[in-house]
């Protein structure tokens, strides 16, 4: 039986690669969660992400229009959820959860240095949908661990990725299959 | 040691949830796959996905204004790849793969009768990044199987959904886990 879930529609597109949005003014660096995240584009490299009208990311996207995305293994997870449910506003989320943060080669805001991907993004163009702005990055640079990003795609047997599910529930896919039939 | 990964940047980004985007024109339907595909919106409900310029669901959603997004599970794994690869333009894809379609409820493409979730999306507005439109999507109805989608989440302990890996390769989520310190 279907049954209706117009109020977490949201969730049919889970699980969701989940990651770390940086971003700086003043040299003061804020990181959040983000699992509203995509490429747009390979070529030009672009980059999609999606971030409520209050949260403080967004306004230092606008003033700054530079963004690092950082993708955690399972090891941070505590520091995923922390940082999708605090504001920068409040706290210093960076001090908080005590990661340490690099020097990025391109933009301003730093990585995170402990996280195993990382994307350094200059802002190409923003707007409004809904509660939300769509940001559009352009990617300057991705580098990743060598150990965990292996022949272009995640070693998924090597290194436990959290993908959101859906509150306090994160999936992490292990297993890897292909399709038997390619053409018919 | 980190290696740099910009020509695959966008894989840093995946595993992705993956889905079937239905769109229709004179009463054609046409079916494809698309992995980058994301909320934008809570409330009101609304969606974003990415599709090459080159892609004949591009050209019917910016005729018609109306699509269908569908989440398979593992079980439609070759027609996945099959409607991924190959274009609406020089096959039918439909019958090719040969899955059941149903009529929507409140827009002409239909739904893949065999996936487990549904959104059924009205255009809101279009915009071009790169070699992608991305096509932002009113969700007017979301509905999903009964025993796949459990309190608001899928239930990945009992159904088993493709997210996309890189290439042939999908990554299937099975575990869940949950952050252990959730205040700092």
């Amino acid at each position: 039986m279907k049954i209706d879930v117009l109020d977490n529609f949201h969730r049919l597109l889970h699980p969701r690669a989940t990651v770390f949005v940086v971003s700086s003014w003043n040299d003061k660096p804020n990181m959040m969660t983000c699992a509203w995240n995509m490429p747009v584009s390979k070529d030009p490299p672009m980059v999609a992400i999606a971030l409520s009208h209050e949260s403080y990311t967004n306004e230092l996207i606008r003033k700054s229009g530079e963004f690092t995305i950082n993708i955690p293994d399972e090891k941070l997870l505590n520091a995923l959820w922390i940082c999708g449910t605090r504001s920068g506003r409040k706290v210093d989320k960076v001090k908080l959860v005590g990661l340490k943060l690099s020097p990025s080669r391109k933009v301003k805001p730093p990585i995170v240095e402990d996280c195993i991907g990382h994307l350094e993004c200059k802002l190409y163009k923003f707007f409004e949908v809904g509660e939300c702005t769509v940001f559009i990055g352009e990617v300057l640079e991705a580098y990743a661990s060598e150990e965990a990003f292996s022949q272009g795609i995640w070693d998924v047997k090597r290194i436990r990725l959290p993908t959101h599910l859906g509150g306090v529930r994160f999936a992490i896919p292990t297993e890897v299959v292909k399709p038997q039939k390619r053409r018919l």
